[in-house]
């Protein structure tokens, strides 16, 4: 196998989701070449990219994943072609964001990634359900129709290993560890917070995950929609090792560009070496998947 | 059992530590008094409190600690006794930041807790040693001439149960995760971070813990002597389990309270509802000192 490049440019598509199915298959398309044009050789999209967020889109929208690895079959929806046929168009790693699945009568929340072949890597299904209720500023119950993923995905690509996480599953650090734990040092996240929770928890819960797991986290939302249902927080990111914001968007339609400079995990893990410093003689973290 | 309160004061303090152990354990005393009478239920000092902070101190500075729990005997040392002394006379819980302590020979990080009887809740030995090298920046190597604990504490107050742990043991999430899970509500972490992790990583680290685990989170720091050896980074804090900033000092000597109002830690918990929503049967975490 050939050395591993140490650095890659990552585009965070911030994309603005309407209604039309088809025109935000295209629109992202559109967005994925502008970012591989731009030297970009991994593109995530956001969650809920093909639908408006919102419980009362999901059955409409949802699109049935057959397979879970390898070149998508006739019998894949629209949006797994959509993204399959762009990424081999434009040979790069594509971390297709998030869409509504139907598979056997019930509904997920699924994150589809694929390599610069257009061979599906692997299927994510949210696994923590977005179910909260913040009286008079945000409720919302994902549950009413979707139910949980109950694995994790994670893959190689020619820089480093990736994870893959779904919004609400960023307040979960047990993943990040366990992706952690595997070797990732990236960590992808496309997530829709709102303009309650966005504020509150958004940045924090990315630095944090990058600094307690020194690796690279990164979130993806759609643009803000304040004609939408939902609003969208925006302010996708992508954070170093370190904790620090390398950059980040506002609210609006665009496309977020960072390195991401590997050699900044092994600075972080020889200067402050928390990884191989952990006490696993008095505590341990198990991926219960994996057995 | 009578019905908690939801609320009480805390007290960091944020002490300027010296190289006269007595004039340390004097004033030290005399802030306990100050906090105490303006009403805080739960004090605590900071790392290395009688001592300056450095391996070239820790054996000169160095006291036994026959015993965990109970009355401090005849054979325990000065720090310990004051400690009791005066959380029995003020009728506060106080978490006696840390000393260097001897014990067969090894020598710890480790810090005592009082009820306000004076006696001994329990000892926490620093379980992650401090052993950092970042270039022309901050070198540190505790192991040089610590031994690092292998128990965690937490014990019951009035208010909650309570998880201590000691300044780099912030960045191991997993402790927090455990003292969570055994159902502490407030974290405290005597802490001498410096001017470079600082500002790099105190308050990111603590307000992460605190959104992570919906729990109240308090560092507390000597106070900055840029004539020591060690610059300590001040900044006592305390977080709510929002992960909102509480209260925070600034490097010089004082004394920062905090109300800790143990409902938002329910409110949190009914409105985003994470610590009910784990996936324990994707992954688990084990506290594998209580096995």
């Amino acid at each position: 196998m050939a050395a591993q490049a140490s650095s890659f440019r990552l585009a965070l598509v911030q994309l603005a989701v309407g209604s039309n199915k088809a025109t935000n298959l295209s629109r992202a398309a559109e967005k994925v070449r502008e970012a591989a044009q731009n030297g970009s050789k991994i593109v995530a999209l956001p969650e809920c990219f093909n639908s408006p967020y919102g419980t009362q889109y999901f059955k409409d929208y949802a699109e049935e994943v057959p397979a879970e690895t390898g070149q998508p079959g006739p019998g894949a929806g629209e949006s797994c072609k959509a993204l399959s046929q762009v990424a081999r168009e434009c040979g790069v790693f594509l971390v297709g964001g998030s869409i509504p699945e139907v598979r056997k009568g019930k509904y997920y929340n699924t994150s589809m990634s694929f390599g610069p072949d257009g061979a599906l890597l692997g299927v994510f299904r949210k696994v923590h359900l977005f179910d909260i209720d913040i009286p008079g500023k945000q409720k919302f119950k994902e549950s009413d129709i979707l139910s949980p993923g109950d694995k994790l995905l994670s893959f190689d690509t020619d820089w480093c290993k990736v994870g893959i996480g779904i919004c609400y599953d960023l307040r979960f650090y047990e993943l990040a560890s366990i992706y952690g734990l595997r070797g990732c040092k990236l960590l992808l996240y496309p997530g829709a917070f709102n303009t309650t929770t966005g504020p509150l928890h958004f940045e924090l819960l990315i630095r944090g995950l990058a600094a307690n797991n020194q690796l690279f986290v990164a979130g993806v939302s759609p643009a803000q929609d304040l004609t939408a249902s939902y609003h969208a927080w925006g302010h996708s990111m992508l954070c170093n090792p370190w904790g620090k914001v390398v950059v980040s968007a506002d609210e609006k339609e665009g496309i977020v560009y960072g390195e991401v400079d590997l050699s900044e995990v092994d600075r972080v893990r020889s200067q402050i070496p928390v990884t191989a410093q952990k006490r696993w003689d008095l505590y341990s973290i198990t991926d219960k998947t994996n057995i």
